[in-house]
């Protein structure tokens, strides 16, 4: 449900975005917005008022949990080329709400402790507990991703690891976890222009690695993978949203607006108190 | 050094806040907004400010942090009675700033395994990588503050905890982590007020714990083993600041004066590229 204090939506995000049947990713046009009919402007506008409610429906979430060790939580998991937009998503969409209830994870190149172990193994430790907003900047998708792309496994480890991801989440979301897996989808040539201006500013250098430009040469094998990935993951309890991300407002309002439905849908309640409310008043004002 | 953004400064709230030599906590007033001579309204204003220069700030750090693991980090330790604020700094100074570069700890009571060990043993796996804003809400504190006052240890551990919490903070500020120690001073009877609203308000229940009345009666006591943690602990290298947080306006913008003034010490720099910019530029435009 889009929430009535979002102005620009004329559509539903988690219906227009959601990775079905007969998915392929070469129709989604990087530059459309699916589902929105208002301008830049509407979109901050709309990204503000949604923060209100995100912030609040997190609070609950949070609170419900607090008697309740097998209440629900929420796992956003990003997935993305270089510069797509990860990082503002986590700090314009996540970064709005208090920083308590949130469960953030970078994924990065796995250490060889990590390496020794199961790809899932550094996954699941990182499963949001009740209550939480968990956030995967990257996860373990890319050991599909570049896993497959750059042949860091065999062929047949590959094919065993679309299984094990989907008995995975299954799990995850037997916990009560909702899972919202987003994909944020830019055009090669958006992409060109991003890396670009990092390299114009000093004071994005940091942000550049030349491994970007390796991995940009095999943008036709990535697009592949990610095909495959939405194909064999993308299942009814744990569906994947492609979100057009050449325009990072949108992107912004859109994964957003997927937040809000995860929560709307779990709809969390102030838990009732768990101790005499007036004897309590009673003892404070006694003290 | 104040920010020169900030309007309501008339004095450093690092030099007025600081536990120095001779301190007393009962001579702090609660009510008091030392070195700052703006309203409620200032107040907001310069936050906002401060927000956006501990963003970018913060930025800088981390990026400084990137090409060289020795690079400086930054450790906000928050203690305090319950109901004093700490939740609202962590939401309203920390929560201003990019989450990915923040490393925000609530230390609960020690579970089992972590009573197995030594009390500094949970601490120390948390304190900030390089390049990181840690926030501890509540800390190794809480052993020699509940830790005393209920008797949870002898007083010769105790004792020994004061001189072990002095070498660890030692060693975290010899590895370039720059501790910012408060103390958020309120009341008790502000206190009295705040917890009544939480049993006032069903959707403030939550945050309401019968425990709370209990240590509230043990007010002196807490007061007193402050003291000793300042007498005991507040070290050069280490110092601590008590805010006076009866005004939750006055507590955020003075803690958020400390990071800043922190930071401002480190003058983190953009670090220089570690690949010919040229020569990427090239591969760039021929991708």
């Amino acid at each position: 449900m889009v929430a009535t204090s979002q102005r620009g939506w004329s559509g539903e995000p988690g219906e227009l975005l959601r990775v079905g049947e007969g998915f392929r990713l070469e129709k989604v046009d990087p530059d459309s917005k699916p589902g929105y009919d208002g301008k830049k402007k509407d979109g901050a506008a709309d990204l503000a008022a949604g923060a209100d409610e995100l912030d609040e429906l997190q609070e609950r979430l949070y609170a419900q949990s607090r008697e309740d060790p097998s209440a629900p939580s929420v796992l956003l998991v990003l997935q993305a080329m270089d510069s797509a937009g990860k990082g503002g998503i986590v700090r314009h969409v996540i970064g709005a709400t208090d920083p308590q209830g949130i469960h953030l994870v970078a994924f990065k190149k796995p250490t060889p402790e990590e390496l020794e172990h199961d790809f899932l193994w550094r996954v699941e430790r990182e499963v949001p507990d009740a209550g939480y907003i968990g956030v995967f900047d990257r996860s373990h998708y890319e050991d599909v991703l570049i896993g497959k792309v750059r042949g860091l496994a065999s062929d047949d480890e590959i094919e065993r690891r679309y299984d094990a991801i989907n008995a995975f989440e299954q799990r995850v979301v037997d916990r009560g976890v909702h899972l919202v897996k987003v994909m944020l989808h830019i055009s090669s040539e958006e992409q060109k222009v991003r890396l670009g201006k990092r390299l114009e500013r000093p004071d994005k250098h940091w942000k550049y690695n030349p491994g970007d430009v390796d991995e940009r040469l095999l943008w036709p094998r990535y697009m592949e993978a990610f095909q495959t990935v939405f194909e064999r993951t993308s299942t009814p309890q744990a569906p994947w949203y492609v979100v057009p991300a050449n325009a990072k407002w949108y992107a912004r309002v859109a994964v957003q607006a997927l937040l809000l439905d995860a929560l709307e849908r779990i709809d969390p309640q102030w838990p009732a108190a768990t101790f005499d409310v007036e004897h309590e008043k009673a003892r404070l004002a006694a003290s």
